[in-house]
């Protein structure tokens, strides 16, 4: 069943209204999850509206944060996020870069004590539409096996970059660091399907096709899958994600980062505040005329957009399929699956709202 | 057959000399060059030594150049290497970006207009070395296959991430955005080896074992090596480092890098000036005491390295094997493949210089 943003945002916004959001502050947390599912990236966006209510439930999350800073350089921060929700966070954040990059040429927040921000890349995108190259990190549940590994130690710990051009959209990586995003998994285990082989391990390290072998204990991979196929690369990729998102910030991180899932047990002896991201914004210019870059830029993406492809197959830019998607849902809806629905209705009966959808 | 790093040195001063780099120049060239030996990167140490004096002969390589800079922000700069290689210019970037970043907080620069620099781990290292968090990055000679492509273009595009610790050496990401570097098919092939499954392609796309595979029309693929396990991410990511180190320098990027070695022709039309590389340092105390992270780090690295393995296998922190060979082989010598030395020994006979070996 398809439904429009519009249709989709009144429902969420009054389910952060009644988490005790500020108007303002639920309208923003709204647009930026719903972000997800306009750009077809429908783990990250309302199908997961519950749990952050779950949260909020667990005594998780603060819908009233006063943020606080450190900061002691005119290019660098830490943001204590006091417990709020990472679309706060993560938006006054990568602000907090821009604004620092204005001045002095580049900006770089840490943020601890949030929780999940949603869609890394839209943090990054902030920064790409003022002509700055954004870049924004986070850690996340450990869900992940390092090379060799039995034990969950990282989360999908995504990277997102984004690059303007001067009349495409921005280039934009946004990839958890692991095999497959978690989310790809939710989506495998509601439609009851298999995962390629290189996505998870059993609990004893051995391959699995699953898509519910992480309920016992199995472990998502990262990216590079097996050691031969360079999985050390993934899982490097990852811990530095941890290191600049948990360590530098003061964040926990590696197995200690909060469980996005409330049912989930929250580690003893943590080692910092909540779960941590990382946001770089800087200038262009500082490295050559703005409308040089862009114009490169633009003359980067034909090359590869034209490159010689298989049978079939296309060589894409990275994020253009999500540019794609967002104008498509923009002008034709949202498509949402049935268990979805049932669990939005859901929502909306203990929160004492209208229906979802009837 | 094995060396001791001072012989080793003492050979590749001289040919640096003979190339006309100054003493303390030659000096710097062959202490980054051999770093790669040292470390057990075989493939970019001193079996290259031969591919810089051949981009020399081919008027490639300046010996004598004259820096220049350009920045509009005290975080922020672009330096214009003058064809030189890129130990020299790789080695003043990431002293900038550490000046730079002592005052400020951090400091960014792109160069243009170089050559190959070796190992990109170590001038990120630099900054670790200084209790900064350092990364390094560079474009290089194209070889890759975006995912759904058939033509090569990108290069093994490496990223560096180096952050310091309290008493363990620091945490080293340095990786080739692909599955294997090509230094790792370079010794596929002088050992007549086979490549496992994922590492290369064919001409037409389709997947192959042979390390020469290249030579036909064949390329390598980026992490993931497969599009199910996520090869959009190997190229987004090769992608973000040929951006940020080639178009924004005002470097070639994607098919039009110069190729390493002088025999390949340079494409036509070029878009830019040589190779490119980008630098970051920042400093730890804008987000948090230098000491409590530190610490923090430690805790990081015990914690991975006591995580449950597979049976035989390891959990290692990114950089580790690489310390312990650095320590191994600069007590116990390095090993060179015969191969190795004779293409030493050729080119001391060529370059008038007593043999490498007898």
């Amino acid at each position: 069943m398809v439904f429009h943003l519009q249709q989709l945002k009144k429902f969420t916004i009054s389910v952060f209204e009644k988490i005790g959001f500020s108007k303002s502050d639920a309208d923003l947390c709204a647009s930026l999850l719903l972000r997800a599912d306009l750009r077809g990236i429908d783990s990250h966006g309302i199908a997961r509206l519950r749990g952050y209510f779950n949260l909020f439930k667990a005594g998780r999350l603060n819908p009233n944060p006063k943020f606080s800073w450190h900061s002691k350089f005119p290019t660098l921060a830490t943001l204590d996020a006091d417990e709020t929700v990472g679309f706060l966070s993560g938006k006054v954040a990568m602000e907090k870069c821009i604004e620092m990059a204005t001045t002095t040429g580049v900006g770089m927040v840490a943020v601890k004590n949030s929780n999940h921000f949603g869609i890394a890349g839209q943090y990054a995108l902030m920064a790409a539409e003022k002509n700055m190259i954004g870049m924004a990190f986070t850690n996340a549940s450990p869900l992940v096996a390092p090379t060799h590994a039995l034990d969950k130690m990282l989360g999908t710990n995504p990277i997102a970059i984004a690059i303007p051009a001067l009349n495409s959209k921005p280039f934009l990586v946004d990839m958890a660091t692991t095999t497959a995003a978690n989310g790809k998994l939710e989506i495998l285990q509601r439609k009851n399907g298999i995962a390629p082989e290189g996505w998870i391990q059993k609990k004893d390290g051995s391959i699995s096709n699953d898509p519910n072998e992480l309920k016992s204990g199995g472990a998502l991979r990262p990216l590079g899958s097996f050691p031969e196929l360079g999985s050390h690369k993934g899982y490097a990729l990852g811990a530095a994600v941890d290191i600049l998102s948990g360590v530098l910030s003061g964040a926990n991180f590696g197995p200690w980062v909060p469980p996005f899932v409330s049912f989930l047990p929250i580690a003893e002896n943590l080692v910092g505040q909540g779960i941590g991201h990382f946001f770089i914004a800087f200038r262009i210019d500082g490295f050559m005329e703005e409308n040089e870059f862009l114009s490169r830029m633009e003359v980067w993406m034909e090359t590869f957009r034209k490159a010689k492809s298989t049978e079939g197959g296309q060589v894409l830019i990275p994020g253009d399929p999500e540019w794609e998607m967002e104008v498509e849902r923009a002008a034709n809806g949202i498509p949402l699956l049935p268990a979805v629905i049932e669990d939005l209705n859901s929502l909306a009966l203990e929160l004492n709202l209208a229906p979802f959808h009837q």
